[in-house]
């Protein structure tokens, strides 16, 4: 019996959830770590006749318990982290986070004096956390290779200590490249629930992680109710609350009220946060000649306040005790790139190259403090200058992990940015990057829905895909061949089972061949009997005349010192 | 007063087609000589108030007259190809191409004995034809370069003596990047008007040339009405229609069934059509260890004639007799690539590149019978193997317009493969590929509708942008330019006009905040008012404050050598 889990905010009319049945189903691999239970999307393959051959295929899942429909998320770290003994429980109350309505103030956790409960701690300690097994298994990948990339800063596991519901993944140029789909409100739409159904679709189309950039009504409440509800890490960009705290002016912002906003994300579990503390005021001037001027909503309003008062932006004059916050609820620090690119006009110029070189001078120091850190990168970059932003990266950042939104390259598609942006992505993943965030369709004209989640999604998988594709991650190489396997062996089945999205396969073929036996036939619609060259070049195959010709030709070829013919005139 | 064209067989409820208004409509381009009118799309663009400004920009434009809606395609080149005095009227009767139920023979046109009436043969002999200037207008080069590169064999102009519909166009990697849209029926469904309507569809989104790639009933009837409604170059694969007349089996090919089928499509006026003649018998045997066979049509038949007579392709054997007959019509050759890989595992193998390099000698005949040539490429192909592809190909087939099928990237996502395509189509074209095939959502899963069709199109014609963008030409980054400056101005109807799918971007827009006050507003439903970054930006740049602050902080730039700053800690 398939379950078709129910739908939500859908404009086309096809359910935009995977169904699970008995040929697509989850499963959990355990490691020697009895504890550590890693969910994957198990895909049963059948034979040619159509019935199950015992094979199957395990990919990588990011849906938590979200995609049976039943039992939610589980609190799998909780006692991973209690167990590690470097943390003590606080009341919120204390830190004024208590949620709205709440019966009882809500128990968090804070490091304790002198402890540093951060995975870069660990993995510089020689340890392997409970994380890093998980991630092992999950990746494919020794533990000891998970440890070795963390300590040396070329990796981060996103995972707040106030966050036990996350399955661990891990964000580096050496594992499987990861998508970050952005959700959250405006003032112009807001409500909570339609945000949970775009965590909940967008998990459940691989996203890695989410971020949580509501700028509407309710941005605490929205988000505590993304954090108890997502298996995925959360970021979020605190400058955002802040200014809402403030009153709106971005002049009114302080480091004191910063701060107060930090922590407070910090303990409702918030795993990583974008912080604009790259954009110093020397670099304002050099966007006066841009054509989209500064369009990072994070470095406009930082820009605002430090022209406005003339001072070096407080984030980077406060970066170390930023950094100690951080370290004391294992917050994965994004340095966000408050002068990227607007436009492809833009792209490489100097003032998003020189906040680029501040961001790796801020890589060090969260470093230096036990603080798992990344980089985030542009943007609007044209296909021929997106290899040197991953370069200069790399060489001025240490290795960090870079984490990039598209890049978009080309402006003239509004409408279609999840495929202008995706040809990007795939393109700064091959040369590197580690983490992608999704543009949706909606991108430059309004706020998405659930629907347009599902489009990005889809979009950016495809690239971090066909970049793992491209890097060789056997992993990656493995599923395309199994799915071209069944596509040559007509297991319809399992062509639409191996599917990034088996939903929208299945019906596409069925449009025009709806009937059980078309699952077997060795055609589809686009060519009919006659005309499918995979079906002759099967009977070719199978045809003990073809085989001896094959084996005569075979040898002249040889014979000819397996040169290609040269044509006599 | 907007004029909203029919919509047809549009799945999803929105228009299809663009809208044409006072803001986004139709001109011609005129050159010194008069009898040559190029068609553009022209947006009037607005200033900040919303009122038209007096400027504009005019857009290369596929659509013939068919986006007006009345007076249907024109017969621009009838007069251009009698006047140059090489042709001679023939009765189509003569050769069996009489229409069904047509009234009188069809009056058709062939070389006059000893005559070369091929655009290579004029370009060699120094003449600029009408098509050439007509090209230069449009592509914005001069006459010279277009006559160049067609003498050199670099660029190829497919156009029929006798298909005087075609605005003429060019194939060539030192011009625009150009897209085909493949339509045709298969034996499973086959309808003529939806034919047609898919070659509406794909022309109004900028589709440069449609191959009619019909395998199901009345290929002929299909075939004439796509062609004589057609703006765009018209390409077909013979062997599809042979392998029809000889009653679907591949064993019964021959060379003279072949020619037969080739002089009736040049008489009814195809401008380029595929040959699988580099698909020699010692190849097939390369193809028996592959993951996916052969998956091309034509190859997949031409190597079961091949392996069921132990004989050498026919058409490979023939291939003088057949230039000789593409001359007489100036028939551009596009030489297939048979042995493409069908999967990501295949890509590049010693199967695949073997036929490459003997269309590279295929070209050197065609080229020296005056014949236009180009050369079809992959397929599926991961990004890593990409670039390879291009390098073996101008190698090989000294700088013939290389025309690739995407390539797919990867194979896990059926259903999708407009964009695992579009990602590798980008990419290859931005390396020097001339023309892209595109690939629709349903390919591998059935017969696309013109909803596929469009989003096909869309893809693909942002592929072949972001390349023109990363190339550098002067004609794409001014469309984003135009766009990018509309953006950050607020100017929404021109960015709405001046989108690639003005219709979509509007709607998008419009499904939060629909009030003719919101195209004047300085933000969108995505961020809001208050966290619009370019309304920050914008404000900031108009601020005295800042202006001053600028210059005072641009000074202190300069004076510290123009580099970034460094931290005092």
């Amino acid at each position: 019996m398939p379950t078709v889990l129910p739908d939500s905010d859908n404009a086309d009319g096809g359910s935009i959830y995977m169904s699970v049945d008995s040929s697509n189903s989850y499963a959990y691999l355990c490691g020697e770590d009895l504890d550590v239970e890693v969910r994957v999307r198990r895909v049963s393959l059948s034979n040619q006749s159509g019935d199950l051959s015992g094979e199957y295929i395990d990919l990588y899942d990011t849906a938590g318990g979200i995609a049976e429909g039943d039992h939610g998320v589980r609190q799998l770290r909780q006692h991973w982290i209690w167990d590690r003994d470097d943390v003590a429980e606080i009341t919120a109350e204390a830190t004024g986070s208590r949620s709205k309505g709440a019966a009882q103030p809500i128990v968090r956790c804070v490091a304790k004096d002198g402890a540093f409960p951060t995975q870069l701690f660990y993995a510089r300690s020689g340890v392997v956390t409970k994380e890093m097994q998980y991630i092992a298994l999950r990746e494919g990948v020794s533990a000891e290779v998970v440890r070795d990339e963390v300590a040396a800063g070329r990796a981060v596991i996103p995972s707040n200590i106030n966050h036990p519901e996350v399955e661990p993944m891990i964000i580096g140029s050496r594992f499987l490249v990861k998508v970050n789909a952005n959700i959250g409100n405006s003032s112009v739409k807001a409500d909570v629930s339609s945000e949970i159904a775009k965590m909940q679709t967008a998990v459940r189309f691989g996203a890695d992680t989410v971020m949580d950039l509501s700028t509407g009504q309710d941005i605490k409440g929205t988000r505590e109710a993304i954090i108890r509800n997502s298996p995925v890490p959360v970021g979020t960009v605190p400058i955002y609350e802040t200014l809402q705290r403030v009153g709106g002016s971005a002049q009114d912002l302080s480091w004191a009220a910063f701060k107060e906003v930090m922590i407070d994300q910090a303990l409702s579990g918030v795993d990583y946060m974008t912080i604009h503390a790259g954009l110093l005021l020397a670099y304002v001037p050099l966007t006066a000649a841009r054509v989209t001027g500064i369009v990072s909503r994070g470095g406009s309003i930082m820009a605002t306040w430090s022209l406005a008062h003339h001072r070096e932006n407080f984030l980077y004059e406060n970066f170390e005790e930023l950094c100690d916050i951080a370290r004391r609820y294992d917050v994965t620090l994004s340095l966000g790139d408050g002068l990227r690119p607007g436009s492809i006009a833009d792209a490489n110029d100097e003032a998003q190259l020189s906040e680029l070189r501040t961001l790796g001078e801020l890589v060090k120091v969260a470093r230096d403090r036990y603080v798992q850190v990344m980089v985030e990168g542009p943007g609007h970059v044209p296909i021929n200058k997106i290899e040197e932003n991953v370069q200069l990266e790399r060489l001025w950042c240490d290795d960090a992990p870079f984490y990039t939104l598209g890049p978009i390259t080309t402006d003239f598609a509004p409408g279609y940015d999840h495929i202008t942006s995706a040809i990007g992505a795939a393109l700064i993943a091959t040369h590197g990057t580690a983490m992608l965030c999704y543009v949706t369709p909606k991108e430059h004209l309004g706020l998405p829905n659930a629907q347009d989640v599902k489009a990005g999604m889809i979009a950016y998988k495809i690239a971090a895909h066909a970049a793992d594709v491209a890097k060789g991650h056997p992993k990656a190489l493995e599923w395309d061949l199994e799915l071209s396997k069944a596509r040559f062996e007509f297991r319809w089945e399992d062509q639409f089972n191996l599917a990034l999205d088996p939903e929208v396969a299945r019906r596409y073929h069925d449009e025009t061949l709806p009937a059980p036996a078309a699952k077997t036939a060795h055609f589809c619609s686009m060519c009919g009997p006659k005309f499918c060259s995979m079906s002759l070049s099967q009977k070719l195959r199978n045809d003990q005349e073809f085989k001896e010709g094959m084996n005569e030709k075979s040898k002249e070829f040889q014979r000819l010192g397996g040169s290609i013919y040269v044509r006599e005139r």
